[in-house]
């Protein structure tokens, strides 16, 4: 293992977080805030720190996919850790446990809280929180990597374990411009969407944490009520939004290059398409149909359909108070969630083709056993090991989501609370239902069930591999 | 497609089904009950159909895997409509889609009912509910495979088709003998059982039908309380036996055939064991330190976790009411199942294992790229395609889930119920939690909540590619 560099790595990471923890004290600044001084002398501490770290660089800077995973998972650990200082020493969260799940819900994009008066939390901290997602979002390494070309040829392992999806298509030869390509896209579409908010008369620093929520597909609002509050221009504008920000960043690669065949060939923003479409329709009938009270409004099933999907867990309504079918889809579209390579959570869409895709030419192999299929996707063969690597992501991801059910029941909250609070953390989208639902939140746990859920919530951004690296002792073995 | 053959076997089905009927006919003329009559002419009208279809042999007895595939899901299709039509005819169970659940339930050796008065049930009906378990424990096509050796060397094509687990071991070269061989120790063991529970002083036809849902690991009771007014040594023996069927028969081969080591090396057997006693000590742990009002009892316990994870569904309280970590734990076992080529559902042990183990291949793949690393079992390298097979039966059965969850959730059941419901009929269990806990019933879905049902208790039992080829398009054109 290649110390030397992870360390290097690690000092940059702590060194921009310091840098970006200046903002909140602004906002305290500006908002008058005391408590929201305190990101001042925290960045010095930090940039000091991560300056000891990364004092000197390293000379072998060769590293290998084991470390890629190491140094991602430890990044967001120590990322994690320092980001939740702030909320523990203003005490406006004072128990560590709940600091470190409110940051990791923030980093992660997840948008889970375990407050339970949103609206009395300091403006400094309320945007330390929404900005977290935004950071999160496209990853934090992804940002290190256009400030600093550092890895050379290797940063591709780190890329790869920080981006989502089953695969990471080379957009460009080389990665450095990847990145930078990938943050540009990023900070244009995010500042298109504030403009058009602040167009529709939303406050600046709402809009602000709206767009870090929208564009991170995080969720963590600023009202008590999530976005019911503000208008349905407001409200429309981030559904279409969240939709844009769970699309694969390729497709606006393609876009900008003028490669609109390729664009729209894409075959997982079509699915993304479809199933969204198919869950606002089939919300739709269930409350027409079944519904009781729940009026069926375009506006807020396209709004709650397009949250829960993207992973970003803003709501307009208590959407617990549907009927059980539109919850179910719910649940289902926690699982499937966005488009690999975008900002979304969830076992992704991409990975659902590839599994749809194997169950047809397994199926037609048990009809005609000589005949040979390949799984295609985007008119390509997919490799025999990315489908072995997304089936094992299945079957890891389900054993994770059945021992966190099983820890969190300890704590004797019922099986639908247990299960949802578990779909939304693992999978990045903040409320689930009934005792953690859009009105809920997640206070009532315990702290092991809350740590439980970081370790969950870290695991689904990082898509569980470098979590689980992280936790194997042949990972730090000398001779490997 | 050798039409031919299928009209063959499925006729031969239909004649011994016919034959089986007789049973339930002369329990009726012991309790003197005049509605158990109607076995007889039914008998006699099946055994003329089932011998229309098979009166001649066919000239090509060739198929292959495509067939054998098509035969079993059509066989137990045919077996359970024909099953369904003496509750029909006789009022007991009036509506056709309940008789069809419940037949269904009692082949698949689900043990859900849909009966709210199971003592108000008359004996004969009550018998022919039980026996269906027995007859499809170890399966229809096997006991057919003893009576005719019909389809000569590609039987093994019906054994695999209608057997449980990844993988058929060969345990002897033909396969005649092999289905001989299991359904000896079958009966045998059931008859060692039935001797037990009379010498406990169980009335005999309470022993049988306990015996038929112990060895079929099915779970209709002839009581409204299942197994709670029983003895504790009646219930600890049932306890015993419902371990000994969800073991895998070549348990008992290599025990018959003096090979001990063979017998305890099986690793699927011993991770039985292991989940077993794990299950049993954290619901202990769970009742005495959460548990509140519900005292940990041995007895209890055992038997309710023995019966869950063998997906017999028999119970002698109410666990719906234990705290949520032991019901956590008991929605867990109903997944794992039993072993793979025992008479018990789920999706199996040996699955797991395989899982478990390619889990590890994987992540030690990720430390070092370079390494090459096999999924073992019992010492022999588990081929790739074998793996594969497994990996894609997993993502199957999780898209069956999923959309079995959905339809059921249009009755507007809470979560928890429909997803126990679709665990409960897709592992072949009998009872889930809340509104279809011990105590409650499947009576209150609709009948099209009822069908997905059924299909999911054949495709649980059948694990799920039968059914699905008997749904593809591809199956039925000729050129195939």
């Amino acid at each position: 293992m290649n110390y030397a560099v992870i360390w290097y790595i690690i000092g940059c990471v702590i060194r921009v977080e310091a840098i970006l923890m200046l903002l909140p004290g602004i906002v305290g600044v500006i908002y008058g805030e005391k408590s929201g001084l305190l990101f001042f002398p925290l960045a010095v501490v930090f940039y000091l720190l991560g300056h000891l770290l990364c004092r000197k660089k390293p000379e072998k800077t060769r590293f290998f996919a084991r470390e890629g995973y190491v140094v991602v998972s430890l990044s967001w650990l120590v990322l994690s850790i320092l980001g939740a200082v702030p909320f523990v020493l203003s005490r406006t969260i004072p128990n560590p446990v709940d600091a470190l799940f409110e940051i990791v819900s923030g980093f992660t994009t997840t948008g889970a809280s375990i407050l339970t008066d949103v609206e009395a939390m300091p403006k400094a901290y309320l945007f330390w929180r929404s900005f977290s997602h935004w950071i999160g979002g496209m990853g934090i390494l992804v940002f290190v990597l256009v400030l600093l070309p550092i890895a050379g040829g290797q940063s591709i392992h780190l890329i790869r374990a920080e981006s989502t999806g089953p695969q990471v298509g080379k957009l460009v030869p080389r990665m450095q411009r990847t990145a930078k390509y990938l943050y540009s896209m990023y900070f244009v579409l995010s500042i298109v969407q504030l403009v058009l908010l602040l167009y529709f008369k939303m406050p600046l620093f709402d809009a602000l944490c709206d767009v870090f929520g929208t564009a991170g597909t995080g969720g963590f609002g600023v009202k008590g009520d999530s976005m019911a509050g503000y208008s349905a221009a407001i409200q429309n504008t981030t559904t279409i939004f969240m939709l844009v920000f769970g699309i694969n960043f390729n497709f606006f690669f393609y876009l900008v290059s003028r490669r609109f065949r390729a664009a729209f060939g894409i075959e997982e923003v079509r699915w993304y398409f479809v199933i969204f479409f198919a869950a606002c329709l089939g919300i739709f009938l269930n409350l027409k149909f079944v519904g009781g009270e729940a009026e069926p409004s375009l506006r807020h099933i396209t709004f709650q359909v397009s949250s829960v999907m993207t992973s970003t867990g803003y709501s307009t309504l208590d959407f617990d108070k549907w009927p059980e079918f539109s919850k179910a889809v719910l649940v289902g579209i926690m699982f499937t969630g966005a488009c690999a390579g975008s900002t979304g959570g969830g076992i992704k869409v991409a990975r659902f083709v590839l599994y749809t895709k194997q169950v047809g030419v397994k199926v037609a192999a048990l009809i005609h056993p000589r005949s040979v299929r390949v799984v295609k996707m985007d008119g390509q063969r997919v490799d025999d090991s990315v489908l072995s690597t997304c089936n094992t992501f299945f079957i890891i991801y389900s054993f994770i989501f059945a021992a966190s059910v099983f820890i969190l029941s300890w704590d004797n909250m019922d099986f639908t609370t247990n299960f949802t609070a578990v779909a939304a953390t693992l999978n990045n989208i903040g409320p689930g239902l009934a005792g953690v639902g859009p009105a809920k939140n997640f206070a009532e746990y315990s702290n092991l069930s809350k740590l439980v859920m970081v370790f969950d919530m870290l695991a689904g951004r990082l898509e569980i591999f470098p979590m689980l690296v992280l936790l194997i002792p042949a990972t730090w073995k000398k001779n490997g």
